[in-house]
């Protein structure tokens, strides 16, 4: 594993997860392994369980930790090649990337979509450029279209409290008064077709995913079908793939109740927070027993530590 | 101590002032006890005495440390149960409580009052609502009515330079440009009457501080006659609790000066710091040699080491 | 050595330089010197590579590390003495230098020129207010007028590569869309003129660095004159000293360019970054072999860890 961009970065799923549940049993196992290295996090965005957890994450293993707000704390990045830098970005990203590997020896990034070109978004730009040009392994803290972090953490929850082999998990769309990214259920409908489960992915008209990532998944229009025997509910909001970036109606019909989960297998819930509620989900159903939410973000420090040692260890 | 909320939490303030002196004499003595644990600190509002001498202390005690401007690092918090999330905050405490506890050992929140509503700033709900949700200790790092951080490291200041057994402390309001909380006064209040002091509080009319804190203190309107004696002149503005928020004259005459001072028993002059030089107090008592507000800063980190520590033996 | 304000406070350079040329050797010599010690470091303004290479120097050290973003972190702070604060500062640099200097064993600052009024900027008030508050040593992180530390790594860098005795060093003015200070360029010149090269300084008419700075310096007022035989070129933009603060023209024909350099004698070109690439330099420079910019921004963990080792020894 040179980097962690996408699943695609990691040779074999199931080996990774094991070592993750070995990570999550006992935090401090390799408490010394990162002495005198050190983690950079960078941030476009806002973040509080990628923040605290990738910190976590690395003082369990010993690493020193630096944070920086770009665009606050420093100024804006230029990702264009050839650019004549006579406008708003002040350095490029060429330079960072090599400076900065210069002073950490693994490098998280946090881009978010911008929403409003698709190929833009879809191309990656930030994230790739920081991998072509830095000189230590990238790690994706959430970019325009994925989240592997999160997704590993799923991963680990659903491992954790899975009680058959191959349960039945559904992804569902839900509703959100802003548009959001696609980089979560994308990651996880791809993190999900390489693990041992039934994924179903439920989403209104128009909401479907771009297809790389659906492609040989149930994709269900109608909610309550699919939640029927379900195992797990992941809930989750994205603005539209087709009508890119647009929120193409309230549906309030779609926020997840307890009536929903009836029909489901007695399914835990599931969502990567920070979730909006009694807009995404109602209270009784993130309050219930199923919720599994506090532990899903508690597994953020265990996805992450679990990568950092791959990259410690090489 | 389940939490350090108010002096309330505190189950004998003497013990807690005897040890806070030995921390004082020997900071590194439990230079180990904090390994392998992290300090959460999160901001609502500006700091700087309080978020430095946190880290410090915590690394005095081998923790880690992670910092969080929540709103600017992270989102705004929604605090009211039961709310339907669909505008302005992304996350409930519920789930930041309760998730960044998965990621920390002891958690300290700094939420200013926000001057408009009485009811809402006393009660509290942002701090309250991090205790209920929260499954570690949480540390109050200046709320809406309470500061007992700075009023651990005021008892601190006062038992190095008392010269006898119940020494006068007078808390004296003084003048300021903006309108500020109570909070620092309030704990104040309610830390000296649990110490052995003679308190004294002195005001103009109209700015009488909150009964529940004045309870059983001499609270003097006439600020020289207040000064008389004492041997602690302690100086910090406060907007009104009568007519909430609200700055009721400029009283230029309350500032501290030479003069004021000339009354004391060679008083020693403290403030928590921010101070509005020439507006709170001349230059010639801040600069004299009776003020102790560096020393009382320093103090700082020894109530928030002393309190941390208290979490970390149990 | 008291303090790191410029080059000045440097007894011998030329130790200083075998001290950072051990340091860049071997980085972890004296991983266990800044056990218990904490680096603070302030930040006026925004910074790349000087916040993350002060933080990997210190954690080299073993030191722990505190930043804070005065402005948004803090608030504004006063630096008139006497100062009737009742305006929009709200503490003075009297009581955060010396109380910063209660928590942290040496403390960084950064604090920008404002380009507005010269003399203000020349007068460095706020380093200079810090030095005289703070009980501990300040070091220079970028000043109104000087970045010693950028200079110490320079030196390095020049150290690393020459090929002669002797090297003929040319600083190079070059264009840039906005209004830049002249910290870099001043301190280039002191800092070089104590070093073993001959130093050459280019720029447009009008832009002439202060007297002080430049004198028993060569100032060549034709660009491809001064590059002849160049073993180094070091490109900066800074906005004029006579007509202060301003651009007196956008002069393109300064950039940087591969016909420029091929009069050198295969000459290393340098930047301190950020750089507007095809602005101040062409992509083709910057991007050749003989660019030694990465390096050099490495180097400025070797110049701070230097610094504080030189505090921490005594």
């Amino acid at each position: 594993m040179e980097n962690f961009f996408s699943v695609n970065d990691v040779e074999d799923v199931q080996e990774l997860l094991k070592k993750a549940m070995e990570v999550k049993k006992n935090p401090l196992a390799n408490a010394t392994l990162g002495k005198h290295k050190t983690l950079g996090l960078i941030f476009y965005n806002s973040s509080l369980r990628t923040r605290i957890s990738s910190q976590k994450a690395a003082f369990n293993l010993g690493m020193d930790v630096i944070t920086l707000n770009i665009g606050s704390d420093g100024w804006q990045l230029e990702s264009k090649d050839g650019a004549i830098m006579d406008q708003g970005t002040a350095e490029h990203i060429k330079e960072a990337a090599a400076v900065i590997s210069t002073y950490v020896d693994v490098l998280g990034i946090r881009c978010f979509a911008g929403l409003e070109d698709r190929e833009t978004d879809y191309n990656e730009e930030v994230l790739q450029n920081f991998i072509k040009h830095a000189t230590v392994p990238i790690v994706n803290l959430e970019s325009s279209t994925l989240h592997p972090l999160q997704s590993l953490a799923d991963l680990v929850t659903i491992e954790t409290h899975k009680k058959k082999d191959r349960p039945k998990v559904v992804l569902t769309w839900a509703p959100h008064p802003r548009a959001l990214p696609q980089a979560v259920s994308n990651s996880f409908a791809e993190w999900m077709k390489k693990a041992d489960v039934e994924l179903v992915i439920t989403n209104p008209e128009g909401y479907d995913l771009a297809p790389q990532f659906t492609e040989g998944v149930t994709v269900e229009h109608d909610q309550k079908k699919a939640f029927e025997g379900a195992d797990f509910v992941y809930a989750k909001n994205w603005s539209s793939y087709d009508s890119y970036g647009q929120i193409l109606s309230a549906n309030p019909s779609w926020t997840i109740d307890a009536d929903k989960m009836a029909v489901t297998n007695d399914a835990k819930f599931m969502h990567c927070l920070p979730v909006r509620r009694n807009v995404v989900v109602a209270d009784e159903v993130i309050d219930s027993e199923n919720s599994v939410v506090i532990e899903q973000a508690g597994n953020r420090v265990v996805s992450i530590q679990t990568v950092l040692q791959e990259f410690l260890k090489k």
